[in-house]
Formats: structure tokens, C-alpha cells, sequence
């Protein structure tokens, strides 16, 4: 005999267990999803789909493992660049610092306007005053020295408005997706306008990106023998600037593979992301990170001098490059949120 | 009772006995052998001491995975580099193969040379001469292009001693090293004053070393957009020579690690000696191949022109480096042996 208690009960019972059942599936999901910074939306869905179609054996678009070569910017894609690139920050820190030892800089431009802390005039002295600034700051010593310049530099100098490190200003999402990506075979190369001896002393830290997969931009280094020890000297001379058109350049000087996904966030990632993604095998992915989180993070795009997305972000409609809105896409931006 | 006949009977179990364990041992121990075509000479045995001694973990020469980073020569160290270099032999076969295109070369130096087979003009012709015949042979087309000419002159071009392809004409027993070092942690690089674009096509089947462990000298790329369809191009301009000074410059620029072990032939390897094994950590191992056997590949040191081992080999002798003497240390040279 079937009482309506009995019904009531039974009902109950089959809620419960199916409750149980999707408590279970959404907890199983959450800890097998490795991308769980990133909102479910469509950039992470395409992400997924093509690592799964890369590392799927016998599929017409599997990649094998050596060839899985992804490369990411740095500046603007893998940490905050805004509203002044970190290494720029540390240029003045460094002129700064250098200044009782240089007394002229306080008559010298672009030296005295960083000493007065007079922006304007710093910007109205142009690549060249950059270029003058960086030489002083980054060359006339050896490549351990310059190391440990930076390492210390990084230790204690603080982002005015997060108050944090700037290492710990990188992005949670891309930090997941560069573990997600060597999970599944990638070998995951840094290649950035920035200086690569600037980015190699935290990147393996901060990134899991060693040494040896760090592209960047350079100035000439000499090998010098002093009483029986070895030193490489930094010169007051470019070598190599790796940014726009010189990205596809560095990555085949230095990697000598194609990449098969790439992920910028500026004008300077343009031919980097087609270099990635036109004319090569199918299975290619260019991802774009569009700044659209003025509350979390910043909003700038077209109209800002540094990471322009203007070019890019048209070339991103015409071939089909996933455009990350950091607003509706991450649900996190900082480790520390 | 024990009679005689029954001592010997005994007297033979135990001599088969012993036999078949010593046979055994033997057999073990070729096998577990990781590098079976070197003699028990010092420097198998000095390479076997310094890889045991920093992958034992809590010694105090134990260097952690990421930093074990190990550096080989290519031309002389990893293949054969005589009579000459091997890229040399592709740049008069290249000329060869272009000439019908250039009829003005039967009239000019020193193609000239190239053409009538005038080695001692085109000797003459010095370094200029040279870059003149590298620039014309490797410069003008596409990466993708130059990748292919190569490959294709290597699957047909002999060595007209050993009337086999260069690829074949690698040592075994620096190949099996490299698979020793990689098998205890090492990352291996290639840093050879030869082209970077020469080498990649054939170094990762020869000897398990992918494209962006190659470090070489290079000319200049220019990235191009043509028809919506990437290309980088090679122009006739040099971009960087990885030889002598040059190759701790390289290390420095494409690994920006100090590695941990390196192995050279010449002089050209004498700085990135010095750079490894000088002023850094207390364990690291720097080795010279000595070529000492003109039975089965040549015989040469201060007097030649090529891979000239004459400094390096008066440095070696200061600073404890393991010279290797092929004749009476290699088993085996090639894998065809």
C-alpha cells in the first residue's frame, strides 16, 4: 500500500539525493577545473576547446608535445602596465637613487625632471630622454650586478595604488592558464617589449616561466676577464627591441619555432599575433586581453599611450582572435582578491 | 667421504658459478652503462663523478634541476668539422646549384674560385670573401624557404671520406652523453659560432636538442605581411657571430642562466669555458675534445685553420678542464661504427 507519507518521504529522499548529486559534480568540477579564475564564458571556452583538440591523439588538428609552443606578453597581459610600466617606475627609482652620485643631473634633462618629479617634461623629452634614462640605469655594470639591482629593487618598492609588490600585480587568470597550458604539454615562453634581464630575475617565480623561455628586449653585454673571473658588462647600447614587428623576429632568433597560441593585450602583440595564427596549421589560437575593469583593475584601450589596443583590436574582429573583457571574463584579477 | 674426482666436480660448479656471475655483472653492468662507447679512461669517469655529485640531494655540490644547465660546441665537438666545416660545404654547393641564375659569377670573386674549384683563391679571398658567399647562399628568402633548402641539401649531400650524410658523421659517444646529462636533469644546448638556422632543422633527430636549445650566429629577419600570409625574411646583413667572446654574450642573451657544464673542441670555446667553470659555483665541469685519431676521424690541434685548439688546450691544463684524447678515450666515433 502507497500512503501519501510514504510519497512525501520518497519525494524527499530523491531531492536529497539529487541534491547530493549536483553538490557533488559542482564541487568535483571546481577542483578539476584548472581555469578557476576565469568567468564560464566564451574565451574560456575557446581556450579549453583548443587544448582539447591540440592534445587529442589522432585528431587532424593534434599538435605534438615539442611543438606546443605558446608565447605571452608581459606588460598589460601578465601583470598591470598601468599607469606606468613597472621597469619605467624602476628607471626613475634608479635616477633617483644614482642622483648624489651624479650632482650635474639636477641641471641635465630628462634627469632633473625626474628628480623634480615634473612628468610633463619627462614625456615632452620623448624616446630619446627614455632611451638616456634606461642606458644610465640599466648599463655600466655586469649582468649579476644588474641582477641583484633589480631583485632588490623589487623587494621593497610598492604599487601606489594596490600597495602591493608589483609582482604580486599579476594576474591570476593568466597565471592559471600558463600552469593549465604546461598541464598539457605547452612549453610557455614570455616574449615582451620589456627588458629580458628586468623580467628573468622574478618570471620563474611569479609565472613558472624559466630563464631560458624569457624573450625581451636588450642592450649589448661584453665578456670581460678580470684577475681570473668572468663577468658579461651591460654597454650603453641597444641590441634588440623586441616589440611589434621585432616580436616575430625575437621569437624566431630565440625560440625558432612557431608558436601555435599567443596571447598580448596591445598593438605591440599585432604581429606577434599574426605571426602565431595566419598562414601556418590550422590549430592556432591569438587571444587579446582587453582592459575593461576600471574598478578592479583599469579601462583603457584605443586611446591610451601605453598598451595601445586600437589595430589589434580591429585585426582581432576580421581573423577571429578571442577578445578577453577583464570585466565579464575573470572573476579574479589579483592572486590576492 | 670425499674423493678427489668429487672435489673437482665441486671445485668446477664453483668456478662455472663464479664465471656466470661475473658474467653476469659484466652484462648488467653494460647495460646500466649510459655511456658504453667511451673507455674507462679519466674523463668518462671525471664527467660520471661531477653528474653524480650535483644530482645527490643534501650534498654540498648539489645544484637543483633548473640550473643544471649544459652547453656543447657544435663543429667539432657534436660532428665532424673536417676538412671543413660542414655549412661551408653547403655554401659552395649552393653557389654551385645557383650559378645557372647568376651568369656574372664565372667573372667575379669569388665565385669565381667557387665555381672553378680554386680553393686557394677562394682561401685568398679572407673573411670578406666568405661573408660574401655566406650572404648570397643564406640570405634573400624566407625562413621557412631557407629551412627547406637545407633539409633537402642534407638528405642528398655526402662527405667525401666517409661517403655519408653529415648527420651521420655525429659522435656517438658525445651523442649518448646528452642523452646521460638530459637522463640526470640537464637542459642541453647547442652554442655554436655556426648558424642557428643551419643547425635547427637536423638537431633535435641527431641529437635530441629542440630548435630553442640552439644557440648560433645569425644574420638579420624582417617580419613582412604579404596577401594576409607572415613571413620572416633574411637579409644579407649579419646579426650576431656566437663565436669565442661571442659565446658567453649568447648564452647570456637566448639561456640567461650560467651553465653549470660545457664542452668545446677549439679555441673558439675558450671563453665559454672560462665563463662556466670560472668564479661560480664550486661544481661545475668544463671539457675539451681532443682530436688525436686520424685513423678514424683526424688528427689536429695548434697548426690548423679550423677549430684551432691551442689556447684553450694551454688553459685547459691551469684549470683542472677534462681534455678528452679521442684516440684513447672514445670506443666508438660514429653510430655507424
Amino acid at each position: 500500500m502507497f500512503a501519501i507519507r510514504d510519497f512525501f518521504k520518497s519525494a524527499r529522499d530523491a531531492a536529497l539525493a539529487v541534491a547530493a548529486v549536483l553538490l557533488f559534480a559542482a564541487s568535483a568540477q571546481a577542483q578539476n577545473d584548472p581555469l578557476p579564475s576565469w568567468n564560464d564564458t566564451a574565451p574560456k571556452a575557446a581556450i579549453v576547446a583548443f587544448v582539447g583538440k591540440v592534445t587529442k591523439e589522432g585528431s587532424p588538428e593534434f599538435v605534438p608535445v615539442p611543438e606546443r609552443i605558446a608565447v605571452f606578453d608581459n606588460d598589460g597581459t601578465l601583470w598591470v602596465e598601468h599607469p606606468m610600466y613597472t621597469q619605467l617606475t624602476f628607471a626613475l627609482d634608479r635616477v633617483k637613487a644614482l642622483a648624489p652620485q651624479h650632482p650635474e643631473w639636477k641641471d641635465t634633462q630628462p634627469f632633473k625632471a625626474v628628480l623634480e618629479g615634473d612628468m610633463k617634461t619627462l614625456a615632452a623629452s620623448g624616446e630619446k630622454g627614455l632611451l638616456e634614462l634606461v642606458m644610465v640605469t640599466h648599463a655600466g655594470m655586469t649582468t649579476s650586478d644588474f641582477q641583484k639591482v633589480v631583485t632588490d629593487w623589487l623587494s621593497t618598492a610598492r604599487d601606489p595604488r594596490f600597495k602591493r609588490p608589483y609582482t604580486e600585480l599579476v594576474y591570476q587568470p593568466m597565471v592559471e592558464l600558463l600552469a593549465y597550458l604546461r598541464a598539457n604539454g605547452f612549453k610557455t615562453f614570455i616574449v615582451s617589449g620589456g627588458g629580458v634581464e628586468f623580467m628573468r630575475p622574478w618570471a620563474e617565480k611569479a609565472y613558472g616561466v624559466p630563464p631560458e623561455q624569457v624573450v625581451g628586449s636588450s642592450i649589448k653585454t661584453e665578456f670581460r676577464m678580470q684577475d681570473d673571473t668572468p663577468a658579461l658588462y651591460r654597454l650603453p647600447e641597444v641590441n634588440f627591441i623586441d616589440d611589434k614587428a621585432g616580436k616575430p623576429v625575437g621569437i624566431n632568433q630565440e625560440i625558432g619555432r612557431r608558436p601555435i597560441a599567443a596571447f598580448g593585450n596591445s598593438d605591440g602583440d599585432l604581429e606577434m599575433l599574426q605571426w602565431t595564427t595566419m598562414g601556418g596549421a590550422p590549430a592556432r589560437i591569438g587571444v587579446l586581453i582587453h582592459h575593461t575593469d576600471a574598478d578592479r583593475e583599469y579601462a583603457y584601450d584605443r586611446d591610451t599611450e601605453f598598451g595601445r589596443l586600437d589595430k589589434a583590436l580591429d585585426a582581432a574582429a576580421i581573423t577571429g582572435w578571442t577578445v578577453v573583457d577583464m570585466k565579464s571574463d575573470w572573476k579574479e584579477v589579483f592572486p590576492h582578491q
